[in-house]
């Protein structure tokens, strides 16, 4: 019963929280994020986030549910042609958006401007804000250019590839900054394996699913029974999503290839038309868990207890920033709006969370520095949708809506 | 990512399963049950059922926003008017479909023809045994005429209508029932006070939903924001069910009346049209739950054990259905087919495996008669689709796709 009533909450405060921001000429997805924060484990306690409560896990798979149905709509509205025409950026981008984020945090950490010196195992904490630092939050991205219906503009395009990218080396990282919580020695085989897992997982799910895709959801649009073809789709994206994660992959990865399969289909247009109400109600669960997580007590700069916490985690939003800003001008071969990329590929979103998490759980960061990572990582999150608007306000977009290829799409 | 596994397998299962025996020409709801059966406890253990499994109580979530989504449809599908019209022979149906079974339980049990004489305290038992009996699955029944597309017939609104008083008798019944259970004394003024509560609120609800609804929807239906509209229903939905909850009274019982609230908002039809994919993939996740319940090597009758468990749970089955069948001749006053009636009332579902769980945690009911009373809820359920089926095609259902009235509603 009381499920019942958190969720209805939940939903009810993100949209009507999403319609204000939305008012005031922001994307959607803040007031999502603002409305979690609100609702969450600092402020009126109704989402549950603690390890104690029942209600936690059940609130956190569908979260869980809502990105993945997040990814396989991007999936869906994702051209491979268009997409493989920037393949070249993309990965220039995901490169420097990643080593660059990564080497500015380290240096910090180790370098004299960090004051209090950091004690302990410098050099392994070092890594782990380096590692932090290195995430793309694809999810929120995606958010604000579909809010902004700029989903087939080529900045997208280069944002979503390099994102992806991005989340197949934050893959890689998590498995190396894990390995060295744990204290293990971190073999190079282990690195090119771990890759190798992701790359290999996403090319071959959708060389595999393009081939045979069409012919099994011709098959199950031959079928009576009501709903089948959503139901289907749906069933596949879960089970494409389970199998990544099997693999030693990311859900979303396989969510987002699952999607990618699915749009070469001749029932595109029923699924794309049967997941969106299932969208529209899963995601925002997602959006609103990010901000429930947060607790905004450890950013009260009226408690003098904060103000070390407050100068890190000023210090690393900054290099956050700039970090994934200069990303933008990583392929000077190519025409499009840099502000716009270098902006885009700046939300941490849930993957800095969970590198966060990591390291508090592993001892490795301390409760201060993980409350500083999280200023940072809630910081762009909050940052990036109202800066990107802005950015392609100013210097538009490359490719509009009236490309027909795009359409065709 | 087991979970994501198991939600797309359930899914998969259900659909095809329902595909299958719809092409065998019965209700696909039969092929969702078999495949929670298969996937569930006592076969292939996909679906997690156990108290142990982290997942089970998520699965059963899921399937209670299963059940709350349906009866949500099926209040947004009724014509109040229509469903006030059977009033009279809806309560008649419901009072005897109550009163037959538990009496001819109640006596089957103290009676010399139950063998071996029952022991311990026989008159609590009988009347647990009598109560498991009256319960209806209006989730089951509903689910067949809609796969029959017999929603707005007479019968149909006559079941229904029936179906609902039985769960707000049902909510006394298992009030008494629990608090014999429990080993305190039942008092009149109890009995009376849960039934008022549980009347009270889906009048009160409805009266002031309907008052209220057109206006907030309205409203709603301005904001922009995506999808503002069918989560602010699904929303509504949650709230009104966890408010019935908090009221005495049952999820279900809030979720219908959600549903008859919205069907009288000027957006009803984009709601409606934006909940059918959200029912497509939680409502079979109800009837596979109930499947999974189930533990088929109890019933394996080359086991001598099992022999007195199936002999009881022969004899209470088809109690079961004759108690149900009668209430179909309970108002002669008017012309329906009363077998359709009759057999629209005899499935258990969920009701009754809520009312046996309780007395088998109690302490009240042994293990054999739990099995013997979960074959009796099984088989009911199992029987009535096709049973149905063949009575609406044996003497025809009254009111038509064509009646105009039906249509507007």
């Amino acid at each position: 019963m009381r499920f019942f009533a958190v969720l209805g909450l939940m939903l009810l405060a993100g949209k009507f929280s999403g319609e204000l921001v939305e008012r005031l000429g922001q994307p959607a997805v803040l007031g999502e994020l603002v409305a979690g924060i609100v609702l969450g484990s600092s402020v009126l306690r109704v989402i549950p986030t603690g390890a104690g409560d029942p209600l936690s896990p059940i609130i956190a798979f569908l979260a869980e549910i809502g990105v993945v149905v997040l990814l396989f709509e991007i999936g869906l509205e994702t051209d491979l042609k268009a997409m493989a025409r920037v393949g070249a950026p993309a990965t220039a981008v995901a490169l420097v958006g990643v080593a660059a984020p990564f080497l500015l945090g380290f240096l910090y950490w180790v370098s004299p401007l960090h004051a209090p010196a950091p004690s302990g195992d410098a050099t392994t904490v070092a890594i782990f804000v380096g590692a932090t630092l290195t995430a793309t939050s694809v999810g929120i991205t995606a958010r604000v250019l579909s809010d902004l219906k700029r989903m087939d503009s080529t900045e997208a395009r280069l944002i979503l590839g390099a994102a992806v990218i991005d989340d197949v080396l934050g893959l890689v990282i998590l498995g190396v900054v894990s390995g060295l919580a744990a204290g293990a020695a971190v073999s190079a085989l282990g690195v090119v394996r771990t890759l190798a897992v992701a790359v290999g997982f996403l090319v071959a799910a959708v060389a595999l699913g393009t081939a045979l895709a069409p012919r099994i959801f011709g098959f199950v649009n031959r079928m009576r029974v009501r709903g089948v073809l959503l139901v289907s789709a749906f069933a596949f994206l879960l089970l494409l999503a389970a199998l990544a994660a099997r693999a030693g992959s990311a859900l979303i990865i396989g969510a987002f290839a699952a999607g990618i399969i699915l749009s070469g289909t001749n029932q595109f247009e029923i699924i794309e038309k049967g997941m969106k109400p299932v969208a529209d109600i899963f995601t925002p669960l997602f959006f609103l868990s990010i901000g429930a997580a947060v607790n905004v007590r450890a950013w009260n700069p009226l408690n003098p207890e904060n103000h070390g916490t407050l100068a890190v985690g000023g210090a690393l939003f900054v290099i956050a920033l700039l970090g994934k800003l200069v990303s933008g001008w990583a392929a000077p071969w190519r025409r499009f709006n840099r502000w716009a990329v270098g902006i885009g590929m700046a939300p941490r979103g849930e993957v800095g969370l969970i590198f966060a998490q990591i390291g508090l759980t592993a001892g490795v960061l301390s409760g201060g520095l993980f409350s500083a990572i999280l200023l940072m990582v809630i910081g762009t999150t909050l940052v990036a949708p109202p800066l990107l608007k802005w950015a392609l306000g100013r210097w538009g977009s490359t490719g509009a809506t009236t490309d027909p290829e795009a359409l065709v799409a």
